[in-house]
């Protein structure tokens, strides 16, 4: 009869989140919303089962096929979300009007794709998109760009780099050359041009786009150019002299880079790079890709730019916006691997032992103390031996063991003991929780700064 | 053209969340997880999709039909998760020699049932469990009562009652009546007396479950008991001496008013309803409704009880626990009947108008001093007519709005303006985020408590 079990498995690409990981996700999660919300960011939120039609059909045949897609009990052809970006296109086109813009959005849920799964791709995962929809204005692509910068503040890296461009630069130069119907192609190669380098770029150009050598050697001497922003920004501004759209390209980029500074932000923290173009043929004015300088291969962790038209597909009222969304997995995999994550799996701090099941009330009232005090505190349930109990809280990660017995209880003490360093002391129960808020400051704040 | 736009609707039963009703929810999550993690609860997470054979086939026939089910791309046969108990079973059957026991979990999702849509009915909705396994102690069931009092305490609502009751009262009844064959229909039909009444109850036993009118009318005498826990128990004490079942549940009912008690919880807040049974067969051990005084047609906001074996249908590993759900829709729709819900549309509370665009510098660093102060601010990002932005404010529930033009960042001085009273002041620059922290708190807390 044993075996009728049925095997407790998951289906491949989707992940359970064990309390150490799922507490590294809530936190990277808490501080990307408080980033947001300091912003003036609201939340949102859509349902992840939408008409097919809504979804498909936009992103080309490739990504519909790795849609979650099937007939419901209603005989409705329904999908998954896939991103939260269709979806806000279609919030926007439906709710906008009752809305208003400028409209400052964060949606942060799972999508689902039915991709082949691989070290760091899943089928379910989640994204943690802001976007300001309903305005053209470059001051809202500059925002972007300080919310970035403080999202990965907040989480407590300090050595990154935003790398910022604007689409309407590369588009000006062709339309300069009279290239611009190649720009999807050219745009799609340069994009490789980190992976593959120049002259295999310049190869393809050739080959698959159409390109001149000599063509393709100046979109890649002006993807190439280096320095600081204002000496990149010079030598393109002699390149596109004479391009309406390049110019209102550097104009934004200008005005970006100097509130950067005025705002005071760190100067190696921005960096102008022509050659990043993004993948999708959806963005039309700034981009940016996020780089972790002691973990640059591990790619872009917060990336997006400006669009025209948002919802288009849903409504003709003309909806530009610009946002960027935090790559929430691969920034828990870095944030691991640069071992920034903590390792407890309980959200407490303290765990209560329980000595005699008789004193229930007094190991609930002290935990309830604690609690108001803001400290969490656990009761373990049932009254086995002490050894075994210290030895859950050490497989745990509590910080602080409190033991009382009938003996301390009517003495009205405590045994407080300190897991890291061993130290116990004993405590007088008017003193507890001070005493517990004291050892866990010192704990979180070694040099009392 | 015009006519090829896809109509930007949602499926029936699923819903788009607008910024203020988005906030409201995310508070009430933050408050439901505060509670939980102060009390060790860890956070955790399943896949929203999983072989079909996990989730189906437990809860009958009715509810199977109600699974979004499907075939996936690679011919599996698959399903989005309807609860998250099975979930977790089948997640502790599989992690538990892991994590180690005892374990306390939360997990805060969305589910879907392909239900008939009615009124505060959705095929989408986030469940809000909190279990403890791996222990059958009485400890347990206690904390997970002081765990739902003080989730309420901290939502705000003073006036609700927990009623709690222990299947092994009626079972032990049953056992010595010689009717716990019948003990599932008499259940069942003893869920109604609220709705339904004692007469029609009564009726019900006899003519469904085949009770005699004497057997149905001394199971309706027991569990219409009235009176303070103590008084009902020492009753039920009477009936069910000789039953061990019965006399278990009356020891873990005393434990835990005692406890209570002990605790210094309000005395009308928890009561001893031996009448509530829950539909579920799955209960085994105290059970827990939870009522709002105010609102109590609303039903039970905070449900859950004791199970025996939480993961049998994965594992031959006993698995006994204890948790509750908080009813976050029912919830929501209390508090906003209630009043309790805030308007807002923002989660920031200053905005910072634009007057000249030539200034962008000044509002972004204005508005980097409030956010390191924990203020939240946005920065309106084109420099329209001031009224329509004080509009915009207004619209978006703003609690403070800052005007300041070329000549009085010229003399380092900004407009403050409250947009509740009206009132403006001029303040300079150096007192601009005290000035600002005051009012705010102020708002916060007009009595200055």
């Amino acid at each position: 009869m044993a075996s009728n079990k049925i095997k407790p498995q998951t289906l491949r690409g989707f992940r359970d989140f064990l309390p150490d990981q799922m507490i590294a996700r809530e936190h990277l999660i808490d501080t990307a919303r408080r980033v947001y919300r300091s912003y003036g960011f609201a939340p949102i939120d859509t349902p992840a089962l939408e008409y097919a039609e809504i979804l498909v059909g936009q992103g080309g045949e490739e990504s519909d096929k790795q849609v979650f897609r099937f007939t419901d009990q209603g005989d409705r052809d329904v999908a998954m979300r896939f991103d939260l970006t269709v979806p806000l296109a279609r919030y926007a086109a439906r709710h906008i009007q009752e809305i208003g813009t400028p409209f400052r959005r964060y949606h942060i849920a799972p999508v689902w794709r039915g991709e082949r799964p691989a070290r760091g791709r899943y089928r379910e995962f989640m994204q943690c998109d802001f976007d300001t929809i309903g305005t053209a204005s470059n001051t809202a692509d500059i925002e972007t760009l300080l919310v970035i910068n403080d999202l990965f503040d907040a989480v407590g890296v300090d050595r990154f780099t935003v790398r910022v461009n604007n689409r309407k630069v590369l588009n000006g130069f062709l339309e300069k050359k009279q290239l611009q119907e190649s720009a999807t192609g050219i745009l799609r190669c340069l994009d490789k041009l980190e992976k593959i380098g120049r002259d295999a770029v310049a190869a393809e150009m050739q080959e698959r786009v159409g390109l001149s050598a000599s063509d393709a050697s100046n979109v890649l001497d002006m993807a190439q150019l280096t320095g600081t922003p204002d000496a990149v920004l010079s030598q393109l501004d002699g390149i596109l002299t004479g391009s309406s759209t390049g110019e209102e390209g550097l104009a934004h980029l200008g005005e970006l880079f100097k509130t950067v500074r005025g705002c005071g932000l760190p100067e190696d923290r921005v960096c102008l790079d022509v050659s990043i173009a993004r993948g999708l043929d959806y963005y039309t004015g700034t981009i940016y890709e996020t780089f972790l300088s002691d973990l640059p291969t591990i790619g872009s962790v917060c990336s997006g730019g400006r669009y025209d038209n948002l919802a288009a597909k849903f409504t003709s009222q003309q909806l530009p916006g610009v946002g960027a969304s935090l790559g929430l997995d691969r920034m828990l995999a870095a944030m691991e691997e640069l071992g920034m994550t903590a390792r407890a799996s309980t959200p407490a701090d303290v765990l209560i032992t329980m000595f005699s099941r008789g004193h229930l009330v007094d190991y609930q009232q002290a935990a309830r103390m604690l609690r108001q005090r803001g400290i969490g505190a656990e009761v373990y349930p049932e009254a086995r031996n002490i050894g075994r109990q210290l030895k859950y809280a050490d497989r745990r990660g509590f910080a602080v063991v409190l033991i009382a017995g009938t003996d301390e209880l009517a003495a009205g003490t405590w045994q407080v003991k300190v897991l890291e360093s061993g130290n116990q002391q004993e405590v007088s129960s008017d003193v507890l929780v001070d005493t517990v808020h004291g050892i866990l400051s010192e704990i979180a704040d070694p040099e009392g700064d």
